[in-house]
């Protein structure tokens, strides 16, 4: 092996192991944030078409659900059941805007705001919400995106203040 | 360069690439982990001491704090104000339960329930709320794990249902 040729394998060493001192993976790859603003398109869309079977195929297998004064709903079983009653009664509409989106290897989130409007379907004026989400987001196998974990919460002060709780009389 | 010493090279690089090509760094390394156990037991232990100074210490200088029904605050100045006007009325108690804690390179979440006590300074009955956080972390460089993204909802219903608003009257 002449110098030269052993000169140019001790380089491609040294750039491997170099890369290797690199451990995170490139984060927010153009093809990823693409991804993720079509999640989030789709569910804007599904949501506004009350597509039960679509919008829950937005979401991981064992997604764990937080809705804000409603009680943790994990897996998709749940999400149809908890979807299903929403949209007998109400026509859905949200907005999304997104302040934040990261991706990472197979990892993610998607943070902003919602404008939620419900319509009485048995009449009467929309009830309207307004607040955050930040949802947690997975890359399958087949490259695209999930919902694996979503939060939301109002920035709307509450309809009325707790109750302060009352002593029991006599004590 | 002898064939044996030409061979081993050629391992190395070998080695060197097929790591290089195992893209997402170990998730959940032990130290993170403890790190973030830590952080997580630092903030319950300065918000039941009401010691506001302590608390933003917890929190990335860019961090964003998303109260259920409050405005968001963003960066320390902004929780200084929210948590000094909290603490003085109040005295101020939470229990955390994780239930899902992740960590990879420089980015994390943790994940659970959360039980938070206020006592009214000026009497009165506790005010008690439960329900779940959801947490963004980030890996300083002096490899200590701060909050950069705080966002939790309650699993207590409503304290009286949502008003639907009536039409005007003559309408």
């Amino acid at each position: 092996m002449s110098r030269s040729a052993l000169f140019g394998v001790a380089c491609v060493l040294v750039v491997s192991v170099a890369a290797c001192s690199t451990p995170p993976p490139a984060a927010n790859l153009p093809e990823d944030i693409a991804k993720i603003n079509a999640l989030r398109a789709a569910f804007v869309d599904s949501y506004g078409k009350s597509d039960v079977e679509a919008l829950v195929k937005l979401y991981t297998a064992d997604a764990v659900m937080m809705g804000n004064h409603q009680p943790t709903q994990v897996g998709r079983d749940a999400m149809v059941k908890g979807l299903t009653e929403q949209f007998a009664t109400m026509n859905a509409k949200v907005e999304l805007t997104p302040e934040e989106t990261w991706a990472m290897g197979d990892h993610g989130f998607d943070r902003g705001t919602y404008k939620v409007t419900l319509t009485p379907k048995a009449g009467g004026a929309p009830i309207i919400d307004e607040g955050r989400y930040l949802v947690l987001l997975a890359k399958g196998a087949d490259g695209n995106w999930l919902v694996s974990r979503d939060m939301e919460n109002s920035t709307q002060p509450m309809p009325m203040p707790m109750p302060m709780p009352m002593p029991a009389k006599g004590k």
